[in-house]
């Protein structure tokens, strides 16, 4: 942090302040059997397609990434990697897991890595290492996982009555799969959806009260946020029956067009954004990705393995049309928009601006750097644009979207970067330098801001 | 402004220069009258949809911002939007007014309203606060309002014919109604342009020999730039038998398709480019938008009520071909591009590169940072993207494009970045320190490129 | 610099090391034939495309760039044209180039014109100034031109056979007119490939035939690198039969459509990516570019005259699929990646690392930021958004593109801007301030990753 500004923000305000991780796709499991973990090649890699990416980056065989090779092999070639790794954020986030959760200020490279590993299994073997430990010592007071609309969320059960957890553990509704009616194994997914809600499924409506009854449910287990992973908002609207008739052509396995699938997703969604708003929850979009590029590695390794990139031709009339639709009657939910092209920053903040409602101060959200753009610039930049085209002030602010335990530090990262931007405004005369309104600033965007537009009630005190 | 360089430039050189405002959107009316206003609703807040699109982003409700409040509780609701609104450009041009027109150096919040209001409404009230007054104190030699092609500019020439106005009020030519014909009102609008002509029209002769006509008297009243707004640059060359189709289909009351539309806007943004350049007068052309977005709020509210977006896929191709043919006949007039989406800097910089011809240093300009974009990043880069793949020095520089009477302060705001950009790359020995010749540059930039770009003379001396 | 790291890393690192220009557009036969030039128009602005670009922006008539007069007449005119030119890449480079290859650290404008001039002669005509000379003084090991397939490759031959030489010089594949299957000289071009392959060519496979003795010979004389100049990647599969057609159809005459090129492209470029490979060549894709948009001045002045633009709809979904195509083959080459629009930097630095592979650390390369933004802010977005997004450490870094034999400045250029990054964020506390660590990072990216990607070999010793 470059000015006094800032560092004062952020050691008086900021880094005192609990999290709301809003979004994330940790196990839920994990916490409610309370894991512990052998090593950093659990914590780290097994998992993380982000850090896949970068040991392929270089050149590393993929033995040593998803392959054979021992969970050392894999730790010593990701520290390898690190080597290359100036200004990338998986180095900064690296070292300050290994700093905050471990205890080590040092490098990370080929030649500390037998050191770093032994320290980290001393580490994670002490018991305020387990999972749990770890989200209590990042002083995490609420998480949302990510969840189908068949899971039975018996872990997030199993949280909520163990009364020695202190944190709230809400699930997220992500119906993806209840969407891709262009994919083969939909007519399976809806055998699964009709068993999970008790409504046999066989046509568009029942497809609608098999939903609703899982959102019943999830409701009840606490869930007020919806997520949506998009190529972009699809807006091709259609007739009731015609969306009927191509939802039955997938269900009896016909191949459907990728008009009729936007048909379907753009019904689908005006249908889910209405029942989003009627209940109070928000409603996420996930858009602007390429998904397995690389096909020869998705038959190896399947999705989420590190081949996606980003769809760069987003239309963003598309998108303004849906919302338009919802708007219209009345039935815009709270929305979080996230585009993995950075270069739509622009112009989702102008959009955002044309949806706002008195429901919640910043309605429309501008969701904050998002995946590839998770790193210093993007945050910064995704930050400067929403204040230079809407209010800063009402920014909900972070979330990890991860699904690592250690990964709360960004948390920590985005809160450094959203001080040295203020900081800096401030030492330029762009804004007073009153500590206390700056620090209620701070405040809101790291915390009470989503406090309050989700809605979140009954927060250990800290 | 973070450098010494910076500050001796703005200082001795861009803050004692006059202001030529050659794209405005104020009323003539209100100079020809020499309004006062009672309050700051009525300065701020009346017309300024861009402001109203903050106040909707923290949750105020309508009543407040276009509904029936009182002219204070608007006032309070602005102040308390503002609280929120740090590293908005809102913010800055706010407190830059309240400093420069009312004298007031403080913060303007909720707390601070009651206090600010009363302040404001004594300054509001002195002689030296009319229209005329401020644009006086602003040193403004010249300014352009926007005019449609059947306006008779009585305000014009009452101002023009009164002696004690020691400043130029110009009109801009902007004919968006006498091209829009897929609208619904096309045919009305055609007849008061017959009667304002005084030529029956009935065929696209007829529509060019009218507005050769209004823009013959335009050009009495001293008019020398036109304007269009549109979605993008169209491009769609058709025979002139099937425009002239489309024209009279337009006229009878029948729909217009998208692809007529094209073809017709074409054909008519070619003969008017001609005309232009015949005249030596400057075409604008503004793209890059998405209006009305909100379709309900629009059914309420109307146009320009603050639902406009940016638009983010222009096809710069479009825009290449149109310049391309006009320059093929040699009638490509000197031209300024502005689009809103500004990810299309770097292409629109490479693009006027290729159409630069002897009649001005800089005859096709990328214009300054736009709307949305016409914040202190977006300045910034619009500068640091013209410097990088132009000729910045012959820049013709800022222009409000406001309604409002306050907005003066927005050349200082400019003026300021362009002081400090250029002091940076000084102090990073990227130009030599040659104050003279810095103060040059930064004249010619902030005053006297437009100046000789639009051939204005006779301007009031200092 | 703005960091006294940044300093210590340019001078004890960066600046001392050779360079490797692994892409210019230089013509070996200056080199051969050990030019010397008489005066700095012939050096600076005979062919620069991108400087007469400058001097049209500044209203300077034809005559002045590409026309009649004297030599000291144009100098002139570039001077008086960089007194506007601020902020640009030209206004760096023309005084670095001054500074380093003439010794004069003045301005260059129209007042020192005359002075610079004569001073420039004066140096010119001393013989460590011939072509070779300059090369060596730059301390160039190694550089790579752009050469077409027919080319004989004399000049290349007789600079390897002189033994005086103790740089490389090696040929580099760009087969364009071979690919232009729609332009009207096509056939022509066939009956030039027949006579340097020996092969008549006929049909697509008597094509592939041509190009693959081209290839060997390419190959023999040193070359590993191709390169592709395109508007986009093109995705168009078809099957071998159609292409066939396509292929005889444009050997007769016909008129090919647009849809017809593509898909002779898209198999084209399978086929030459897999050759590539095959020979361990390295693949330049350069493309987003927009040609030749003033058809006046280039049926005045033909190609490559200034009048090219940056398309900014680039589908990065057709280069994925296209590149995806060679993955599931295991033939996709070593790549370089190029887009002349900016915006694109996030989504070619997420795409190489879908691709990367074991044969290379960093095997698919997002090219250093080319052309239009090859300026300080262009070149730092370029490394800013590679590092966020992969491993800037296996950056292979620079290369001039240019046309002359100055340019090697541009080497200390991006030399500078590297390390001012870096030591931005050594000294922000991003990257541990360890400075044999920092130089082996520096030296990697500015030379040894380039020796190391291109497989080069015998460089002479430093």
């Amino acid at each position: 942090m470059s000015t006094k500004t800032a560092r004062g923000l952020f050691h008086d305000y900021a880094q005192k302040l609990p999290i709301i991780d809003y979004h994330c796709h940790i196990n839920p499991k994990a916490i409610a059997e309370d894991w512990q973990f052998d090593n950093m090649t659990q914590v780290w890699l097994d998992e993380d397609h982000y850090k896949w990416r970068q040991m392929r980056s270089n050149g590393v065989e993929e033995k040593y990434i998803t392959g054979e090779a021992t969970d050392y092999e894999k730790f010593y070639k990701w520290a390898q990697t690190l080597e290359k790794a100036i200004g990338n954020p998986l180095y900064h986030w690296s070292h300050m897991e290994l700093w905050r959760y471990i205890g080590y200020d040092g490098v990370l490279n080929g030649s500390t890595a037998k050191k770093v590993w032994k320290l980290c299994e001393e580490r994670l073997a002490q018991e305020d290492m387990s999972v749990r430990g770890i989200i209590r010592a990042s002083d995490v007071k609420l998480l949302c996982t990510t969840d189908d609309p068949v899971d039975n969320l018996c872990w997030h059960r199993a949280i909520a009555e163990d009364d020695t957890i202190d944190f709230k553990v809400l699930p997220t509704w992500r119906p993806d799969r209840a969407l891709s009616i262009e994919k083969q194994d939909f007519a399976d997914y809806m055998v699964e959806l009709s068993a999970a809600s008790g409504i046999e499924i066989e046509n568009f409506d029942d497809w609608k009260e098999a939903l609703k009854k899982r959102m019943d449910f999830f409701a009840q287990m606490g869930c007020v946020i919806s997520d949506h992973g998009l190529l972009y908002v699809p807006w091709a609207p259609a007739k009731e029956a015609e969306v009927e008739r191509i939802f039955r052509a997938s269900l009896q396995g016909e191949t459907i067009s990728r008009k009729e699938e936007l048909k379907f997703k753009t019904k689908a969604l005006l249908w889910l954004g209405r029942q989003y708003q009627k209940r109070g929850w928000t409603m996420q979009l996930h858009f602007g990705v390429t998904r397995n590029n690389n096909t020869r590695m998705y038959q190896e390794l399947g999705a989420d393995s590190g081949f996606d990139g980003i769809y760069n031709r987003v239309p963003i009339t598309k998108l303004s049309s849906y919302l338009d639709a919802l708007c219209q009657k009345y039935a815009l939910p709270k929305t979080i928009l996230y585009s993995l092209n950075p270069g739509d920053n622009a112009a989702l903040g102008a959009l955002i601006g044309c949806f706002q409602e008195t429901e919640a101060a910043g309605k429309i959200q501008q969701g904050s750097a998002w995946w590839f753009n998770d790193h210093k610039n993007g945050m910064r930049e995704q930050m400067e644009s929403l204040a230079s085209l809407g209010l800063l002030g009402n920014f909900i602010g972070m979330l990890t979207d991860s699904r690592s335990f250690l990964s709360y530090t960004r948390h920590e990262y985005f809160r450094r970067i959203l001080c040295d931007l203020i900081g800096g405004w401030v030492e330029c005369g762009e804004y007073p330098d009153d500590r206390e309104w700056l620090g209620r600033l701070v405040t809101d965007i790291c915390y009470d801001n989503a406090v309050k537009f989700f809605g979140f009630s009954n927060l250990a005190q800290q």
